[in-house]
Order: structure tokens, then C-alpha cells, then sequence
């Protein structure tokens, strides 16, 4: 694991790690979303599910490196109120990743941007502070998205 | 009320009546939609949804005779963990049903058909009994219910 | 009803009409999404549903207006299985409407805007359109959005 | 409107309003959500929805009382992408609601209480709280739930 | 395969088995989920699903011992409208498990314990036990669950 | 890869590829479906699920052979708004595969038929067909999919 994270690179030692919760509280989820990602997952995701006897339930999704496996579980058993979790191995492409700065008329703006061979494919404005302008100026959200989206296309 | 229920029909007096539970162990959900239906319910069904805060819930929805209301209420109250529930006035339309027998190589096996202005243009195998017919013959259900469907076609 | 449907205005008398269908092949459905487009439907959508003994199902919902009724119900009766469909009376709010054309690397593209008492709220790049260019010119789709969205903020 | 909100009551002049989206960035649902609760929504929800041409959408909703319409459709025009927006009447029955002080091994902690003709049928522990006690003491957060509710019931 | 499955362990000869349904009668699903764990499935659940042209499908996923594989897709097979399946190796992690008994006021009754590492993190009332208590005493299923976990955590 | 796709087979070079979006524009979805079927994608199909902080959004599935991972990254990277993707292995089980044809009132008609081991257990009308002669004849799409299956029964 020595590529430098920050390029596009290939992780061939990543797991998908599944729980299925038919009998919790649904409230506590966001919750333990967040203690994962805490340990240290990639990604945590939930999929609604139909389960055994028809009873809808949830499925825990969290990506994460092998090293990793036993702090997941830990936060998976003590947290939730499954008897069991099941894994995969999984390979994660990531594309390589930088933060551009455009200039908006709240300030300086943050976009991610995503290269691909190179070349840039993706570019999205910093959700956390595209929230705090709409908050602090009173304007919508998606004004503040689309001017950084503008500013950025104008300058590449 | 004075309309046949085997005509077919518009009731005015219906109620869509909607539970969002998001604090509840999903388990219990089949059990309870199995008792709103004891209670007189036309139909329950459960909605996979996002409630606040991101979390995954299920919306419960009782579709039911006005005149019914507060026997849905006493189970939504006692049974789930809701703190209210809405309601809304609805109006359904049903067709006309009938039920009809057809033979089969497993003796006679029941059809379940609705008619539009006097044209028929449903029929559906009984579940139950095809279930049944399944478990008892060793054969696959899906092979039950085209027997049952082809042998109703030939007749009409 | 009276007003111009390009007028941002309030129309009563819609009603939202909904089957669900626990016994039809789901491959049927945006078939019969698009026939009921062709009478007249508002709006069609699907949300997936768990119906009785925990059953899979999708709930068909169709926003229309009251006058077409017993449109929408020959077709939903026709081509679908269900025995029986409920509504209830809804009002749609419709924003003024309007189109504008702005010049783009590919042409003159459209672009859907819509107003909330007199002041510009959305605009959206024609799908259609971005489909089109996105496949004759073998560029992607999200950069022919982005550059008709781009030019349509620089002219506003 | 001259019920004490904390006793049960029905409120019959409610408002279910819904708006489908299928062209909105998803990241955005969570902010719209707590704006909605901001100018006064009684609950906002969103449920997954096959739309047109088999597009993945949401559906948002929003429960509120008539005299917000309209500040709920300002919200919803200018941070949505929505051309439209529909709502039905509705009524609800809420519970009468009260809170109450358990003593836990982490000091006291609030339980909401739901009241149905005067029977006592629900009770929760208050989300906020337990998550920060849970946060604090590095327990999971469901022992924290359980004690409280373990505390609860032997009190009642 | 020689580890006790009372003790905690990690079987990594366990596959994922998945067939995507989108020209069945939804209707067969929990009858086949039932088939699946008569074959030795250890777990059954279906996800809904955006197919090809958009169609709402279902999922289906069956997790079993690689040895079982061929007896799934026998059912698979006869019982969906499938024409192929895929499967992928998982590891299973299961706790350790135990049955206790609770004294309650409609008798002893059984709650399923789960042990990480030697400590308990896990306990659950059985639901069919508590479903019967629930029907026969006539009380809300929520209650006989709260009981039983009650009387579990000051024994505890 | 020696097989005969038109036998029954396994396939044991598979890549199950995923990629979650949250960003994106829904619309955008069913066109991207079909650019990964033209690059060679076995199948596509997308899950609604529930994000980091409670945000709904979909989960893009691709089943293709190794070999065309970097294409069908290609198409990921540059017509979605997502940084990484990721893949595990998988086999797939396809069942021999025949087409049969039906004399109906509509003319020669084709059926897709699948061998377990020899042994005829799907067989389905051809969507595409199907559809057509629903719309030339103007009869319901459900009528002529009966019509064939029929057919196809009394030939077996």
C-alpha cells in the first residue's frame, strides 16, 4: 500500500462488509453511520430490504480496508443487533483527486475535481461549504452550487 | 352503503390513513399489518422511506371504511410506536368478482376474475390454493399457476 | 379552467389515482406508464411497496385531472391486474413556464425555466435535446448539460 | 386551532404536500429537509420513486398545517428544481404527549410519553440525549436506550 | 467445517447467490424465500431494484454454504423466471449463541443471546414465542417484548 | 471463454462493478444504462440506498466479463459524477438458451426459452414483439403476452 492516495490508483485489499437488521430501532442507523465512518470505512451505505417472513428491514453496507476488518466489526456488534456480518473481498478504482479554489461573490469556494487517465472527469463544489454560504446569506442552496459549478467551467 | 360488494362499485367512504415509524423494530411490521386486517382493513402496505435526519423508516399505510377508523387507530396506538397518524378521504372503485372453477390435472382449482363494465378483465389463480397444490405435488408454483391459467383461457 | 397552463397558477380538481400491483410482471410497467401518458396523465410514478404476507409489489400512482378518470381507469383495468383502484382529490401549484433558447458549441439548445410569482426559479436543460447532441457528438451527457446550463446563468 | 397541543387531538386542516423530483443533485434532500422543518413543517419525508421513462426519483412530502402552504412552496420552488408541486388534505391524530425524568447510572434522562384516551401506549427515550450520553460515556448507544427504557417501565 | 456453530467462528466457504427478477409475478417471492430455507439457505432477502428500461424488479439473495449451491439454484431455477444467476464468494462472522429463559408474567419465555469475544452484546426476545403470548393473552406484541427484555436485563 | 453462450454454463470471469451516486442528477440514469449495455455490460441495474448523512441515492451495478473493465469504467468515470468504483469477482450460472416460435391470432410470434440440465424450466414472449403487437392491434400488452404463453404451452 504504498500508492500516494492522492493518485488514481487501484486497492485490491478492500471488503464489503454486510449486516442485515431486521429487529432495530431504525433511528439508531445515522448514528452508527457515522461511528464507521470513525473507524475508518471508506463508505457506509444502507439498502432497504424485504426480509425472512416478509418483514422490511435494512442492509448495513460499509467499504473498508482488510486491516481494518476487526474495528468494524467491533462497532458493527456492539452497535446494532445482528448475530452475524458477512464479507466480500472488492477491489476499489479511485481516480485521482485535487481541490481547486474558484472565486465566487462569497468568497473563495472549494471544488473537488477527479482525474481519470489524466484527464479531469469530475468536479463538484464542497457540500459543507456551499451549506454555510446558503445559511449565512440567505440564498438557495442550489444558487450557491451552480455559480461555483460556472466559476469553475469558466476557468478550465 | 347499500351497493353489492360484488358488483362493481365506487365507495366514497374510504380513508387512506398513514403511520411514519421510525423508532420501531421492523420485525414486528408483518404482525401488525396481519391485525389491521383483522380489524376490517381493505388493504395495508408498507412504504420504505427517509425520515428526518436521514434515517430509513417505513410508512405504513391502512386503507379502510371510514365508519373503521378508531378500530385502526386502537391497533396503529397499541401496536406500533407512532405518536399520530393522518388520514386522508379516499374513493375506491372495484370491479365486478366472481370466482370460477377450472380443472386441472390436480383436480379442481379455483379462479379469481373482476369485470369492467361487464367485460371481464381479470383472472388470477388463488394463491392459497396453488400453494398448496405446490407443496402437496412437488411441483413448482409457477407450474401450477399456468396450468390454472391455460386451462381458464381455453374455457373462455 | 380557464387559466393559461403557461400561467404559474393552482388547478383543484387533479386527482391521484393509485393501484398497487402485487401479481403482475413488472416488466409491463413503463408500458403502461406510457400508455397512460397517452390519455392525458399529469404525472405516473412507481414507488416500490410491501404488500400483505410481506409480498414485494409496486404502487402505481397517476396525477390527473378529474375529467379523465374513467380514462386512466381503462387503461389501469385493462393492462394491469389489479381488481380495484382508490383516489383522492388533489391541487397541483404549476410555476409559469416558458423556454428559452441559448447558443451553445452545438447549436442553439433549450432550456425548460420556470417562475414563482414573476421571479426565475428553475431552469433545465431539454433532455431530449442533451440526449441527442450528447450521442451525435459523442460527448457526455453531464457536459452538454453543464455547458447549456453554464451559458443560460451567463445570459441571466 | 384552539387545542392544547399537548393534549390528544384531531386536526383536520393539515396539508400533505408532495413534489417528485428526478433532475435534483440528491445531496441537497437532507438541507431542504431541515428547511422544511424550519418554517414549520410538522414532517418531511422522502420516498424512493420510479418516474417516467424508469428514472430513479424521489418523492419529497411535507405535513403541514394549511396557513403554511405557502411558505412551504417557497421553499420548495426555490431549492428544489420542481416545476410543480400538488397537496391533498389531510387530517391528524396526535397523541397527547408528555415527557418524563428517569434516573439512569448517567444521571437523568428524558422519556417521551404518548397518551391514548388517557392509557399511557408509547414511550421513548429522547434521541438527542441518549446519543450524547452515548458519545460522552463511550457506551453503544443502544445500552443507553435500554437502560432508560428498563428504567422506565419499572417506574410504571 | 469442523467448528461448532454455538461458538463464534468465521466460515469462508460461503457464497452470495443473486438472480434479478423483472418478469415475475412478485406474488411468488416469500413462497420461494420459504423453498430457499428448507434447502439450507442461512439467509433470504430480496431488494427492489431499476432494471433494463427502466423496470422495477426485485433481487433476490440467498446466502448459503458453498456446498448447497447446486440444491439453490434447483429452486432458483424451478421456481423464478430467471435464465441465469451469479454468485460470489463471502465470509460469514458469526457470534456465538445461546438460548436463555426469562420468568415473565405469562410464563417463561426464551430470549436468543449473542457473545462477541466472550462478552454479550447481543439479546433478543424469539419472535414467534413472543407472537404467540401476544395473541393468546391478548396484549400488544410491543408489550410482551419489553417484558421480556426487562426481565433479561435485571437478571443480566 | 471456449463455451457455447448457447449452452449451459458457468462463467467464472465476472466482475459485479459498483459505483454509488449521490450527486447526480437522476435523469441522467437510464441513459448511462444503456451506454453500459453498448460497451458490452451483461446486465445494469441500480438500488436505491440511503448515504452518508442520510442521503438518499442509487447505487450503479454493472455484471461484465473482466475484459471489459476499462471500458466500462470509462463510461463511469466520464458520464457520472462519482471518484471511485469499485468490483468483486463473480460467476455466473446461464442456463441453455433457445428461441421457439408460436403460431397466435397475431401471427408467428417468439418465445426465449432456458435448459436446467437438459430440461425446459423458463420460458417468457419477447418483450419487444410483444409490445409491437400490443400497439399495432391495440390490445392489452397483458393479453397478448397470455395469448403466447398459451400457445407455447399446448406446443409442450
Amino acid at each position: 500500500m504504498s500508492f500516494n492516495h492522492k493518485d488514481e490508483h487501484v486497492d485490491d485489499s478492500m471488503l464489503l462488509i454486510q449486516a442485515n437488521l431486521d429487529d432495530m430501532n431504525p433511528e439508531w442507523v445515522t448514528y452508527i453511520m457515522d461511528k464507521l465512518f470513525e473507524v475508518g470505512a471508506n463508505d457506509v451505505y444502507v439498502v432497504p430490504i424485504i426480509m425472512k417472513r416478509g418483514r422490511p428491514g435494512v442492509m448495513l453496507n460499509v467499504l473498508v480496508e482488510e486491516r481494518l476488518l476487526s474495528a468494524v466489526e467491533g462497532v458493527i456488534f456492539s452497535e446494532t443487533t445482528t448475530l452475524g456480518i458477512r464479507y466480500m473481498h472488492a477491489s476499489c478504482h479511485r481516480l485521482a483527486r485535487d481541490f481547486k479554489q474558484v472565486q465566487t461573490q462569497w468568497g473563495m469556494l472549494t471544488v473537488k475535481v477527479g482525474y481519470h487517465q489524466g484527464k479531469l472527469v469530475q468536479y463538484a463544489p464542497e457540500f459543507k461549504e456551499c451549506e454555510q454560504i446558503a445559511k449565512e446569506y440567505h440564498v438557495p442552496l442550489k444558487v450557491v452550487y451552480e455559480e461555483v459549478r460556472m466559476k469553475f467551467m469558466l476557468l478550465n
